[in-house]
């Protein structure tokens, strides 16, 4: 890790850039309250301060400033370190920054904090992704599962299987170092740990789907005729959950998207009304993506104009979305039942926009159907594809062994793989990361972080 | 002040909004520590924490947080207080939002925390303004003189005069009192402390003009004929000094206008080039525009071509823009020194914007132009229209005691007078200053602060 010197003392913004009443500086490293304290009027009291406690004073010419002291062996990098909260203005955020810069310290790059507090062992490889996860989640519920796992839930969570392997390999170890007449216990081999480890690995690795949907939302897109209403569901959903609403990063297609929360799964929400609207030709390709929006969906919500649709055309519509999209879940609306008597077709959910009637029962539905692809009360879900692929791998190694050993292969040939699998148990919390992959990891978070 | 309710617990995103790796939230009000603890996974170290320490813990299902302590006393407002540091993540901000809301806290006005810390008596109303001062300042010089009035030193400055102001009322209360001969001392008009003290003010409210250089910007206009260089000037302005650039906020007009710094002093740069490269009915309006815009700056920046015009032109050409804006500093510039071997005429700089050759010179003369209107070295700058306003008032009230002091007014008119200059003063530091106008004051201030 050529650019990640562990040896310097680094600093950076850490709060969002921009105006606020506050903004905080961090500032980590061995020596750094001695470097900061000659520019800090309260000198003494801040090289005398005990870890964990408060220091006001003036920084000469740019601000005045509230101390926070880590001492070695505390705080987040479990470094030295000091964070320095100033006015969050434009003038006191670059002359810190100056000042910083003049007193020895380096900007320091993305997640350079975290990965100090990984190296000095404050936290372990899947609790560090967890502080970018957080970073990264919407919703109540992906953040709650990612707190779980900033405290050490993943670690927890394969703990028990680590265990079982290496009691495994410990009975395995002994059979080869010794003859079989000299070991008066079980010879055997452990089918049944390493089965159970195996049925469980795969188990958690199968909550990855769910994990993705977690950290990037499951994609819902409203389809069906103009005028069915499905701009104005749009705008019902984003109203509706208004708090974590914001535009999806990177979007530059040309239909709207925009990610929500439903009953706390987070919904990359997609309109298609836009892709109708122009003239002929455009209308084709419109067309022609609508329908590849519809065939990548988690689900789709089919809506008709309950006003101007019989009930037997409705049922025809539904038979031919069900034949053209068989793999995604759908939803059926029946909507305007406000300006409708025709009770809703079987299957369809009866729905007015206008007036937000049997919007709930729509929320709900759709948030049962999105459930089924996400346990919400799992524990411990995988979010990171790092920890996905390395279980992965760890199961196949685990089924090569098991078969290894039912063809009778050698034990020596059998405790190679179950290395392996151990190994890869090892990568998920870090033990055996090498840097070139830990610099990759940690350049994708913020800086600050 | 019906709105502020003292009362409240309050908070706020004390932090700009948006991603960052860290994010604030300021508490404040009698109470607000035992209401925010059921939340706190570190409850009873928290309940139990002195003043000016931090605790560590986890708010259920939301972040691990860093919570600042600061009992009633201590702190920024005086009350109360703590400053939670959490995830700068949507979700994290969403949920903390929600929690403090549940939890009997009330979202924060703009200004609300600094006006409890002047209502309690931690800081006087000019070090209250100071802080909003700090919040807008763009160079280390602005930032430095608001920094000493956050000190306090509007407060001293005007302090000796207050005293002298309340010896001379003293001294006529006594001749009021009692009659002649029952006064042992001295029974003369005290002239010198009362012209003392109008010199001294009246010297004060005159820096107001640098005040407001320092608060919104010199401007400075960048004028000559088309292809004399304005437009390379210009982004060299901007790009020696790019840290602080920023576009100044809600310029709709049509011509380009941009903050930047020359040697610490705040300058509004604008750039006429655009308002000429139109056609013929365009070209006049755009002329009228610019001679109105040059008509109003501080300086002007005049530009000619060395390689197009001769010595004799140039010369003409300053003596029109001399006869045209008699009142505006001028600074005549002779551009392109790489393309011409003809010799700066008298009174222009040369400079070669291609090459960046006599740009420091041309900054520091410009910047010794500013200075005139701006004593740098000044200890207290009146920046704030509120402080300048009561400072001419008071001028006044002296004014008119000194004149029927010599006059022969009577005693009882001319201690009104006196009375009225001091309240004024007292009014700058905000002792006598109503709800309504404290109202008016801090709602200018951004939430958080």
């Amino acid at each position: 890790m050529d650019r990640y010197n562990t040896d310097d003392m680094i600093f950076a913004l850490a709060t969002a850039p921009g105006r606020g009443a506050l903004a905080v500086f961090r500032l980590s490293g061995a020596g750094c309250i001695a470097a900061f304290a000659p520019c800090f009027s309260n000198r003494e009291k801040l090289l005398a301060a005990a870890s964990g406690t408060l220091v006001f004073g003036e920084i000469k010419d740019i601000d005045q400033v509230l101390v926070s002291v880590f001492r070695s062996g505390h705080g987040y990098t479990g470094e030295e370190a000091l964070e320095i909260s100033c006015h969050g203005s434009t003038g006191s955020v670059t002359l810190m920054t100056r000042l910083l810069l003049e007193s020895g310290f380096r900007q320091a790059l993305p997640g350079e904090f975290t990965l100090r507090a990984f190296l000095n062992g404050r936290i372990d490889l899947t609790q560090a992704e967890a502080v970018d996860e957080i970073a990264r989640s919407g919703t109540a519920l992906t953040q709650k599962q990612a707190l779980s796992r900033l405290d050490g839930a993943m670690t927890r969570r394969i703990g028990a299987d680590r265990e079982l392997l290496a009691e495994a390999m410990a009975a395995i170890e002994v059979q080869l170092d010794y003859a079989e007449d000299e070991i008066g216990g079980d010879t055997s081999f452990p089918y049944e740990p390493i089965e159970k480890c195996r049925a469980d690995l795969d188990r958690l690795a199968g909550t990855f789907g769910a994990g993705r949907i977690l950290s990037e939302g499951a994609s819902v897109v409203l389809a069906g005729p103009a005028n069915a209403g499905k701009s104005s569901l749009f705008n019902l959903f984003l109203k509706q959950e208004r708090s974590i609403v914001s535009p999806v990063p990177g979007t530059t297609r040309d239909y709207i998207e925009c990610l929500c929360s439903v009953e706390g799964i987070p919904v990359r929400l997609c309109d298609t009304a836009g892709l109708r609207q122009a003239g002929e030709e455009i209308e084709m390709e419109g067309i022609r993506r609508t329908g590849q929006l519809m065939a990548a969906a988690d689900v789709i919500v089919y809506l008709l104009d309950a006003s101007e649709t019989s009930g037997s055309e409705a049922l025809m519509q539904k038979e031919r979305a069900e034949a053209d999209y068989p793999a995604v879940g759908k939803v059926f609306v029946w909507n305007k039942t406000d300006l409708s008597d025709t009770s809703a077709p079987e299957g369809f959910i009866g729905l007015s926009v206008a007036t937000a009637e049997g919007f709930a029962g729509l929320s709900h539905t759709l948030a049962l159907m999105l459930q089924a692809g996400v346990d919400v009360n799992a524990q411990t879900v995988v979010q990171s594809p790092r920890q996905h692929q390395a279980l992965v791998l760890c199961v196949q190694a685990l089924d090569r062994a098991l078969e290894m050993a039912r063809d009778g292969v050698g034990l020596d040939a059998i405790a190679v793989e179950l290395k392996e699998a151990s190994d890869q148990l090892g990568f998920i919390c870090g033990e055996l990361t090498g840097d070139d992959i830990l610099e990759q990891i940690f350049s994708r978070f913020c800086v600050g972080k």
